[in-house]
Parts: C-alpha cells; sequence; structure tokens
C-alpha cells in the first residue's frame, strides 16, 4: 500500500504542476483500469471544475477533428491551454480506420500548451464513459482552460460519454441524411450548438434548412440552439464557433443550469460506477466460481429465468 | 404473495395457449416493471427458445416498418405466427415521430397470427434493453414462430437491443450516408444481413458498390453478409430477403453459432440485469437515505470522487 500511494502522491504533485508527462502516464493508469489511476484521480479530484468542458459529436468523416484542430489554434491565440481527448469507439473490424482524422491534429503535437490523447473501447462502453470521465478530470486538474471530448457517431452510448461535458457540439455536414433523420425522429438528443462543417457544398443551404425545421419542432424557451456553417479547413466561421461556445456558457452560468447539469453527470456517474464495478466483479466470478457457472448453465438450458438467476447473483454478492 | 402467485400462473397458462391479450398483458406488465411481469416469464421461461428471432436496425426512414410488414405478410402465408416488437428510443423531444412507420403495419392488425407491439424508451438504454429480451421471451412462449425486433439508430445502444436476436439485419437505403460511414469507420457492427431499401433510386449501384467496399475490409471467412436490394413497398425483394434469413439460419445452425450467440446474450443479460438492478436500488436510495444524499453532495463538492463514492456505495449495498 505504502509504496504505491507514495507514487501516487508524487504523480498528482507534477499533474497538478502541468507536467504533461505527468498527465499522459495518468491517463494510461486510468484507461488500463489501474488501481493506481483511481487513486490519482482520487488525490487530485478537489482541484477539478475549472476547465471548460466541450463534447463534440458527429458522424464519422464530417471533419470534427479538422473543427477541433481550428478552435485548438483558436484557443493558442487567447493563450489558454487545451486537451484533447478523442473516444474512439471503433469495433475491432476496422482498425484505426479514425486515425485519418487524428493526424489533423498533428499542427498541435510540439506545442507544449496543447495535449492530445486518443483512448479507444475496448468492447465495454459503459466502462470507456467512465473512463473517459477520469481522463477529462485528471485534464482539467493539470489545469488546462479547454478540454474537448470528441467521440463518433450519434447513438446513445455516444451522448452518454459526451455528456461529461458543460457544452455538446453535433457536427454534421450537406449530405448527413441519418444524422437530420435521427435528430427529426427524436433518437438523437438536440445538442446545444450544432455546425455544418464543410459549408462550401451546393447542398449547405438545404440542410440548414432541414435543421432548423426540426429545431422549430423543439422546446422555445431557453437556450436557442445555433445552427453555424464553417469550413473548418480554411478556418472560415470558426471564430463564430468560438463565440458560440462563449454564449452557451454564459448561459449556463447565469441560468445555474452548469451546476445542475455537472451535479446530475456526478450523481449519474456514480452510479453507473457502482453498477460496473459489481458487474466487473460478477464476469470475474464466472470463470473461476464454479457455482456462478452452475447457474448460468441452468439459464442457458432454459430451467432458470435470466431475472431470477440475476437477482440470485446479486445475493450471494450481498451476502 | 399468493394472489399474484396464482394471476401469474393462470396468465402464464393462458399465454402459453396462445391467448393474444394474455400476451398484451404479460408485456405490459414487464414494461411497467412489475414484479408479476418477472414472475411470469419465470414461469414461461423453459417454454422459450423455439422462435426465430430476427432483429432489424437501420436509420429512421429508411422503410424499416414496410419491409418488416412484408416480411410478415410472407411468412403468414406459410402459415407462420410472427410477432413484432419495435423498440422506439425517441427522446420526449419529438414523441411518436417513428408513429407514421407503425401504421404501415395496420394491414396486420386483425390477423389472430400476427401480434403487434411497441415499447418505448424510459430513459434508460439499459433497461429498454433488458424488457425488450423479456418481452421477447413473452412473444416465443406464446408460441410466435418468427419474432421480429425492429429499432431505430445504428450505436451502440441499439445494437446491444437487437443482439437478442439470432439474426441482425441492418436496413439501409441509398443516401444513407452516416451510416455507411460508421460502417466503414468501425463504430457499426456488421450485421448479418444488409438490405438496400428504396431501390428504385438511381444511386442504389453506388451505395451498394459502397457496401461492398466496406464489407471487404472484413473477415473473408464464416458467413458472408449478403446485400439484398428491396422496394418493400411494392413486395419487390422480399423473397429474396426471406432465403438469406433462412440461409443464416442454417449456417448458424450448422456450425453450432446459434446455440453460441444465444450463450453469450443470455450471459450478458444475466450481468446486465445484476447491474441494472443494482444501480436501481443505489438510485432509489438517493431520495430516501440521507448518508447517501450526503455521500453525492461530497462528490458535487468535490470533496470527493465518484469512485471512491461509488466504492462506498457498493461497500454499504454489500454489507
Amino acid at each position: 500500500m505504502a509504496a504505491p500511494g507514495r507514487t501516487a502522491a508524487e504523480l498528482a504533485e507534477r499533474l497538478l504542476g502541468g507536467d504533461r508527462r505527468a498527465l499522459a502516464r495518468a491517463i494510461s493508469l486510468v484507461e488500463n483500469d489501474d488501481p493506481e489511476g483511481w487513486a490519482l484521480v482520487r488525490e487530485v479530484y478537489p482541484h477539478t471544475g475549472r476547465a471548460a468542458m466541450v463534447g463534440f459529436t458527429g458522424p464519422p468523416g464530417v471533419g470534427k477533428s479538422t473543427l477541433i484542430g481550428a478552435l485548438v489554434k483558436n484557443a493558442r491565440g487567447r493563450d489558454r491551454e487545451v486537451a484533447v481527448l478523442s473516444i474512439d469507439p471503433s469495433s475491432p473490424f476496422t482498425h484505426g480506420a479514425l486515425l485519418g482524422d487524428r493526424i489533423r491534429l498533428t499542427d498541435h503535437f510540439l506545442d507544449p500548451g496543447v495535449f492530445i490523447r486518443s483512448m479507444a473501447s475496448r468492447g465495454s462502453l459503459g466502462g470507456l464513459s467512465e473512463a473517459t470521465l477520469q481522463a477529462a478530470l485528471l485534464m482539467d486538474a493539470a489545469g488546462k482552460d479547454d478540454v474537448f471530448l470528441e467521440t463518433v457517431g450519434v447513438g446513445q452510448a455516444e451522448v452518454d460519454i459526451i455528456d461529461h461535458a458543460d457544452t455538446v457540439v453535433l457536427v454534421l455536414m450537406p449530405g448527413s441524411g441519418d444524422s437530420i433523420q435521427a435528430l427529426k425522429a427524436g433518437v438523437m438528443e438536440i445538442p446545444d450548438v450544432i455546425v455544418v462543417n464543410k459549408a462550401d457544398h451546393p447542398l449547405t443551404d438545404t440542410m440548414v434548412r432541414e435543421i432548423r425545421g426540426v429545431l422549430s419542432l423543439g422546446p422555445q424557451e431557453g437556450w436557442r440552439v445555433p445552427i453555424v456553417r464553417t469550413e473548418a479547413s480554411k478556418g472560415a466561421g470558426v471564430e463564430e464557433v468560438v463565440q458560440r461556445l462563449h454564449d452557451h456558457r454564459a448561459h449556463i452560468e447565469a441560468e445555474g443550469t452548469l451546476e445542475e447539469r455537472r451535479r446530475r453527470n456526478l450523481m449519474n456517474e456514480v452510479m453507473a460506477l457502482a453498477a460496473l464495478r459489481l458487474r466487473r466483479r460478477l464476469e470475474e466470478s464466472v470463470g473461476r466460481d464454479p457455482d456462478v457457472q452452475a447457474l448460468l448453465d441452468e439459464v442457458v438450458g432454459r430451467r432458470l429465468d435470466p431475472a431470477s438467476a440475476a437477482a440470485q447473483l446479486l445475493e450471494r454478492n450481498s451476502g
């Protein structure tokens, strides 16, 4: 206990001082579910809550990373320290398909004021969402002013990840028909800011009109979701995105919804972590515990229903 | 205990006899998380495992319900009893946006050999996935030969729901650019059968070529994912979909992967149910238990980190 405790404390001190190698190592610990990683987050947690966290989601190929690259450049021009966390939920089917996107951030690789990291799915989106928050907290504690979270896809699971952010940006491009349909059908949550990238495309106006139509179906009070046109690769429209992010933050601070959002997210997080830990504990017991294995065999043999088996498992683990 | 037990037993008997009102009532019990619903599933579970379960997913508007309607008609022509379960993950933002799709199934509303039901998200996709399996088991126990599960969207959460099926069908239409990108990037899992609906569209060939390109990046052994063109509204291509579903089932039965798939899904289900129950128990305790409330206040106040709070909660509930 003593040695790892000391290591965590040392690492925490370097991290709080803004040391990027300490931050990189800390995130690896969290990503690998190392107990020392959790100890570290525990240590630095009181120093968190200061960074502005912005989440970016949208289908692959719309230019999220290019936009984030442009926003990083803008933030650096205002002397803000930035961290980018890309969460890659790719299935094992096509490894590294998103790497192309990542490379667009290389402009900033040598800038000590920018920290870039990606984390990959390890099959459990629940677990990935938890690891995302831990990593974001570490970035926050390391003194980053802006933390940009990026994920790919527009389903509920991706939204859960991005929900750790204070402001959620949906990035689309002309031709993102499926996403518009998903917004329209209410399958996708309404974000705080919508960016239509690659806005030199002739179908941009149609797209913006369609989005407006969808938004007009929603609540008409409170925050009005702005639609910003960008050509991120040329930097066009990026200033306006920065302004809208600023506006949204001012709005949620003034309304008290920032605190409310964070409170709700942290509570969800605690519940999710507790449930996840229990699930891991149960999963580990399957291989080791012949009784658990026998219970599952009963389920597969259609002699014991899944809910009864779950109740029995929970009972055993609460005994 | 005695009275509800008797009711469940009576309801179970009627359900096993194929009584549709009993089935409808049973699903409502499960949907409302009524303990009697769980008792019922426990009762009829030994009579499940017989139905062919097919899951359909894809973005909104591609014509999934029209296709399912055509498949229902085809199955009825072969004297098979069919159940359709539509799972609607719409956010509260736009209620009933998918109703238009549903209406296309009304042809079958009066046919006693067809049972149609939709279930809506209640904010917890985890819980919805569990309720889906319970409802599908009830349909299976009621003697349906085919159970069609339908969901909207193509994220991980939707795939989790559809994973209860033996065969997964992805339905697209020309212009489903986001979905192709998601397949390509590995964000979306590769399904067992791909249907390109509305195949009278001039861009159909391009779309099929793109899908072939994506599939060629994947594993080249085992089951080859067929791409079927349909115009479901005219019935065109539906016979071929039926044939491909049959082929896939024959393939997984011959290879033993049907048993393997079901075993894996049931095991995941038991773990998920146990974790979900714990989470519900914890969530309920927040309102009632001042100690839990105090613990969460510590987290929001940045004095106690989320993981430590989760561990303490789990400890308390295992004590």
